[in-house]
């Protein structure tokens, strides 16, 4: 039995994490990587450096290896296209993958799928013509509107809470949307000021959706076989902050049965409508009333998601050990949970930098934490790590007593405690 | 926050799973590998090529180390005393790995803190005068013996079960005799037939013990600090054959209270004792009787132990990521089970080369099994993975189901079903 080798596109956390799984599995990681020293090039021994549009380098990623993977879904769709015509297994295929690349493709597969959605609009034309089509929605749908690029966003990047019509006349709608009409008129190559275009050529349109009054955010993550078994995981609650997950906690507490059932429900179709492969994320709004639970799938990840941290020290299988099943077309493993309830806090860079000690302090504080740690360098605001907390407890006391408890490991990381 | 570098002598699985836990603590292993592709160096950045006995490159390894641990107990001791004396921080110390490295050394030490073993003697002189030494043991303690050679022994190698004199006339005992013998009289610096030397001289004595007729063999470990911190895990039950741990059940199955507290008490005796840091296991036979349970120490081992692989999926900490932690001096984690029942079955290599498609079949056999594969070559024997099952049984049938469907996926993994 000689170790597969997967090729993954991607340097991050997420391959990091998919590295410490691949050991434990015998798989061979080759990870191309941004920078020589970054936080999966620090544990992967396998790692060149290149970028996902090198397509030398992503040829000589795949040359051997079993399958290809992404730990981003920014990729060069063209090159990935073309390899897949070449045989290379590329999972999730470029077909799938574009919905979880672009917000609008997405919005109309899920259309064509007759599941449900925040109501929508592409809104493209000089910037006068986009306001007044933005307008003409907002008639419809009352304001506040939530204006998106396309593509390229992430964190909250590339979102925004329009409140008003004159909210477009400066600030950054304004800039999105001369960006956008420019980069129609001119035809031009660079992405507009919401984000990166790689391989996705100009982003020349915009996505204009209702704003969904949630009771809260939940996900529903799965991953698929090509030979199409799937495992689901139990349905979570996540929180966002400023457009960037915080907090976890999974199964999400008090769920509507019914609900919980519609997602995976909805994971499913799209899983297996858009042949996805590899782990699926659907980020879900929850309209949450007495009588009943509505559910809008807000966007989809094709890959491990910040949504499935959880897994790793909270499931019987990881988001991460399963991706990697999933995508070598090995039998998935059981997403039993292996406690009543796991939180997940993550650890974004701090206003300063941390003393040296915090670590030890950290995990003194909280013996029963799992702390991960990305090997990243301190910036404000990054995403340098997360912190794992099982619980017995399912009542709203016991998880938030909990919740406390890791958000206390978090502000000591971050030099806050 | 910069990742504290620890350097680890050894490239074998014990290393690779260090590793495995290090990437999730952003700790900087740097691993001194006997060859550039084993298991270690497969997943390991930072892994320099040399043995343990090469002062040059253990010099190296230590250079802006945090500390320096082990993987296995068979290190070039005047070397560790010069580093240590040079204030390099080694863990654990040369001293306290004497105990596991040298069963001599061990008897007299669990003699000196009153704690209970087997009966047991020193054997030397010539092997005329050896037999007529271990004849007297015998006519004390009955036969049968069993014979060790102090230093070197693994897995069963350097230990022989004695049943009568004559035995002692040919065959490995007699072997054994005429080369401590021939040791003793020549101050020879090589080893005895039973095992290796490094770092440790000619073994130029036997040790002879009473043979323990125990009802199952126990373990206890626990991790300790430099600090005096100390974490137990519970007591687990192992079972070996030919001298090889091949499945370990956690908890320790019905055993009596008193001896699991009796256990702990000599785990936390030894480890303070003799300054122990990092993780310690203490082997135990156990002879339980209606009445009472009577415990005898087999021997230690300080580093993470096969007794102690079920943690990694059983327990909230696992032994590799609380032996970073201890021999770094950060806080320890909690060693509470996540399940009420912990199977691990070792993967030993079959007769034949297993097939290329084993993993698939393996996973797909039992999607709760966790696989962990070493990425080591196929030899008969050899000790290749290893895979953990947790339960919530905790009853004898049920147990036992579990163990069956370990052991049929390690089946599946040596290519016998
Ligand atoms: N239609 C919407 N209604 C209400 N809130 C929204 C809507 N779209 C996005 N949001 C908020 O913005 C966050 C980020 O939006 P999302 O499209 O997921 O962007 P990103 O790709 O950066 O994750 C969401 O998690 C949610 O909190
Ligand atoms: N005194 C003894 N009485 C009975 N069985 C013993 C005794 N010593 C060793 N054994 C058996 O041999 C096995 C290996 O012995 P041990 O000293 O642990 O050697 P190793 O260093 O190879 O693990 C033990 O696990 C036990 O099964
Ligand atoms: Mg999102
Ligand atoms: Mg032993």
């Amino acid at each position: 039995m000689s170790a597969p080798i997967l090729a993954v596109i991607g340097g991050g956390q997420l391959a990091r994490m998919m590295q410490e799984e691949a050991s434990a599995l015998g798989i061979h990681l080759r990870t191309l990587v941004e920078t020589p020293d970054g936080s999966a090039a620090q544990v992967t021994v396998d790692a060149p450096v290149g970028g996902a549009d090198d397509a030398d380098a992503v040829r000589a990623l795949v040359t051997g290896a079993a399958a290809l993977t992404f730990e981003h879904e920014h990729q060069d769709s063209a090159l990935l296209t073309q390899l897949q015509a070449e045989g290379v297994p590329v999972r999730p295929a470029p077909e799938a993958l574009l919905l979880a690349r672009d917000k609008l493709a997405m919005r109309r597969a899920v259309d064509a799928a007759g599941l449900p959605q925040p109501a929508w609009a592409e809104i493209a034309g000089n910037a006068q013509e986009m306001r007044a089509q933005i307008g003409a929605f907002a008639a419809d749908h009352g304001w506040p509107v939530v204006l998106k690029t396309p593509r390229g966003g992430y964190d909250g990047h590339g979102v925004l809470m329009v409140d008003s019509a004159t909210a477009l006349d400066d600030g950054e709608a304004a800039t999105w949307l001369e960006a956008t009409a420019a980069a129609r008129a001119g035809h031009a190559t660079n992405g507009t000021g919401g984000g990166g275009s790689l391989g996705g050529g100009a982003v020349t349109s915009l996505l204009v959706e209702a704003a969904v009054p949630f009771t809260r955010e939940l996900a529903v993550l799965l991953a698929r076989r090509p030979s199409g078994q799937i495992a689901v995981w139990p349905v979570i609650e996540s929180v966002q902050s400023d457009g960037i997950c915080v907090e976890t906690v999974a199964p999400a507490p008090g769920l509507d049965p019914a609900a919980a059932r519609q997602a995976e429900h909805i994971g499913r179709t799209i899983a297996e409508r858009a042949d996805v492969t590899g782990v699926l994320a659907v980020e879900l709004f929850a309209v949450e009333a007495p009588e009943d639970t509505r559910l809008y799938i807000n966007e989809l990840a094709m890959r491990p998601h910040n949504s499935g941290h959880w897994t790793q020290d909270g499931a019987l299988t990881s988001q991460f050990a399963q991706h990697l099943r999933a995508v070598l077309d090995l039998p998935l493993g059981a997403t039993t949970p292996t406690a009543p309830t796991t939180v997940m806090v993550n650890y974004l860079g701090g206003d300063s930098l941390p003393p040296a000690d915090v670590l030890a302090r950290a995990l003194e504080c909280e013996p029963r934490a799992h702390i991960h740690l990305y090997g990243k360098q301190w910036r404000p605001g990054r995403k340098l790590g997360h912190v794992n907390l099982t619980t017995s407890a399912t009542d709203p006391a016991g998880i938030g007593a909990v919740r406390e408890r890791a958000r206390a490991v978090v502000a000591i990381l971050r030099g806050e405690a």
